[in-house]
């Protein structure tokens, strides 16, 4: 069995919650500094239970000895790059070393407790930063559900779902250097856009800002320029999977986006959560995807089923509220087009993706009104108000609103689990 | 004066004809390895004539210690960022202490012959590399006769300007990753394209590649998230200027842009010409730009002239002709949104920019038929096919082509040149 963490058996010596993030079937990857230390040097950790496992501690102590991660000084960094880019063998060694680690049944680690003492610290004393350099940000837009409902809004039922939809995983390019890690507060932007009716545009705070949940891969090792990626092949270049909050302003979208698509309206600033979940974690939830007609073309075609069953949830919580409420539940079962298929479009005319490169989803929307991923949506553009729990309503983000993003895939007694992506909007500069 | 490289007078000890693209008056900065070095250490180098002065050997020698060069270990880089990150005073300093080295009435490099030996070697005993690395690259749509005319064919006469277009600067994110070296071969990419007349597109080599001949703005420093950079800062951020080929694929275009933009038909490479021209250099060259009516936001409002005048000219060899045959002859000038509005708008609602991040232009159109930036205007979509002097026709780019694009402003008796930026084009992979 080459996953062995799929053994919904497996247990670690460290207690984790049915509920529990971070299993041992799990083992995301996050750089983290300690907060009390002497030396502020950040490392590679991974996630177990409420705890940080510290893999420079790790190698120090000779754990990394396996043919492709002897030598390798990877784990004392400030990102996953130098990690990612040693490529699919060296992950599956380092996956392989820490799960035996982290057993029960294993004392090395177990009943070493001036290496505990070491290597594992809790959640609470570590800072995380952002886990990855992004070199190039692509987002695609791999939801029909959300693609119909926003092409309905904007350019009506005849004109919803473009003639190329469902032949190519449609995609932009986004912005690297907005990526922010969970926690960043979100400055409310100002720009143009034109009012219902005006002729000419106005320049202001947007009145429509919006989140999209949407998940995202970071890819491991890239391909040469004009070297395509077959799709039998794409998966071993993604590392793992974060959670992604594309925000995004509406009324600017709205006026900006023809012909050459999004910039400012979503260029402010993207979210995304601190662990990286490994493609490992996910293989046992691997599904087939919504069935594809008309076949794509056959370098889209799978030879497997190429989906993932990632439970998500946002929740909003307005500065008048105690608890945060949830306003949307759907999956990444509902993406039409797979990471797969997105990783060998991405590539086929000859575009080279580098070690870090992030490839977000686009919104996922579900097919009921309370799966769907974006307030634009939900409270579909303005005409039904979300009420919340508050008395309040929403039809988009308010200052002092907080966005929180969570999914997990559901193993038999426990999860697999992505942490969260948060961010609270700030009022917009003074002008 | 603060702009002594304006003065048509000064003189270089090293000889540079009026037709040379680097007198003294430019000074345009680049990344070299020398070729037959027994260490391959990179450097920055300053093009002067056919010579490259070597800035790091000037380090050495103890000529760069003024207030914001002190210490600064940034010529021994294998990229300028560490240089331009160290912002506009620092890069004055620069060129006022290479300005001096380099005339011809001082002696403290011209009459050390030891010092010359090290640090000048003729352009033929260097490599260049890609001066920069880039952090995002983002590419505007900044020319009327541009947009204007592609609007025309790809959407028609009435839609040919969005709404949008005169209110604001139209730009997208473009991919940093494929953004290579002028010299770098082509491979004609292979992709999705609907026929004329086709309900469902089909997969195969592009029949329609392009050239877009643009300039580049290179950011040298940045601004935080959050915090716009306004008009009258903008051209203080901006470290200089190259020339940019964004090779595009007018049939993947077509086929993919809606509605969020090009992407596949634009990211499979993009090539930059080697040499970065100081804004310093540009100085004198500028230039009131168009009339801009209607009144753009304020935000977007100059104080002063923000334009300039770079002359543009693209030829095309074929494998079949002895020399290359002018196709376009253009200028900036013709741009309606300048560098400091780009730079403006770009991060007017918060965006970051960052030390090496790319700004392209778009393409550069004129206003009559011999002044468009690219083969599909020039052929006008293939309907007015382009007489080669080999008595071969021209609507897209064939395999073999190759583009050269030059520029360069025209002072009296002198040019500050761009040098060019070059590619030929290789067949597409085999299926």
């Amino acid at each position: 069995m080459s996953h062995p963490a799929s053994d919904s058996t497996l247990k670690s010596f460290l207690p984790v919650s049915e509920h529990g993030h971070f299993p041992i079937q799990n083992l995301p990857y996050g750089i983290f500094v300690r907060k009390n230390a002497s030396q502020q040097s950040p490392a590679i950790g991974v996630a177990i239970g409420d705890f940080i496992l510290d893999l420079a501690v790790l190698r120090q102590n000779g754990f990394f000895e396996t043919p492709h991660l002897k030598g390798q000084d990877v784990f004392s960094r400030s990102s996953l790059n130098a990690f990612m880019a040693l490529g699919r063998p060296a992950w599956r060694e380092a996956r392989s070393i820490i799960t035996r680690l982290l057993r029960i049944d294993e004392p090395a680690l177990r009943d070493r407790y001036d290496l505990r003492a070491q290597a594992l610290l809790p959640m609470a004393d570590a800072q995380l930063h952002l886990p990855v350099e992004i070199g190039d940000y692509t987002d695609f837009y791999a939801s029909r559900e959300h693609a119909t409902n926003v092409g309905i809004m904007f350019r009506g039922k005849e004109n919803a779902l473009m003639p190329n939809w469902l032949h190519l995983p449609v995609g932009y390019h986004g912005r690297a250097s907005s990526v922010v890690l969970s926690g960043s507060q979100v400055r409310r932007p100002q720009g143009q856009s034109l009012p219902d009716g005006a002729s000419a545009p106005v320049f202001g705070r947007s009145r429509q800002l919006d989140f999209e949940l949407e998940v995202g891969c970071l890819v491991g090792t890239g391909n040469a320029l004009a070297q395509p990626i077959p799709i039998a092949e794409a998966e071993k270049h993604v590392f793992g999977v974060v959670l992604v909050n594309d925000w995004s302003a509406r009324d600017f979208q709205r006026w900006e986006y023809q012909p050459l698509g999004p910039f400012l309206s979503k260029n402010f600033i993207t979210s995304i959560s601190p662990w990286v979940v490994p493609m490992d974690a996910l293989e046992p939830f691997r599904i087939a995807g919504p069935q594809q007609s008309p076949d794509p073309l056959p370098y889209l075609r799978h030879q497997q089923a190429g989906h993932f069953d990632i439970r998500l949830q946002v929740s909003l919580q307005s500065s008048k509220m105690a608890s945060p409420q949830i306003l949307c539940r759907t999956s990444t079962r509902y993406l039409y087009w797979s990471f797969a298929q997105q990783v060998a479009h991405h590539t086929v005319t000859g575009c080279n993706l580098r070690t870090g490169d992030l490839l977000a989803s686009g919104t996922i929307s579900g097919p009921t009104e309370g799966s769907y991923g974006s307030l634009l949506e939900l409270a579909w553009r303005g005409t039904k108000p979300i009420k919340l729990n508050s008395g309040e309503q929403r039809t988009f983000l308010e200052d002092g609103d907080t966005v929180s993003m969570t999914g997990w895939c559901q193993g038999e007694g426990y999860r697999v689990g992505f942490g969260e992506v948060v961010g609270t909007v700030l009022p917009a500069n003074p002008q």
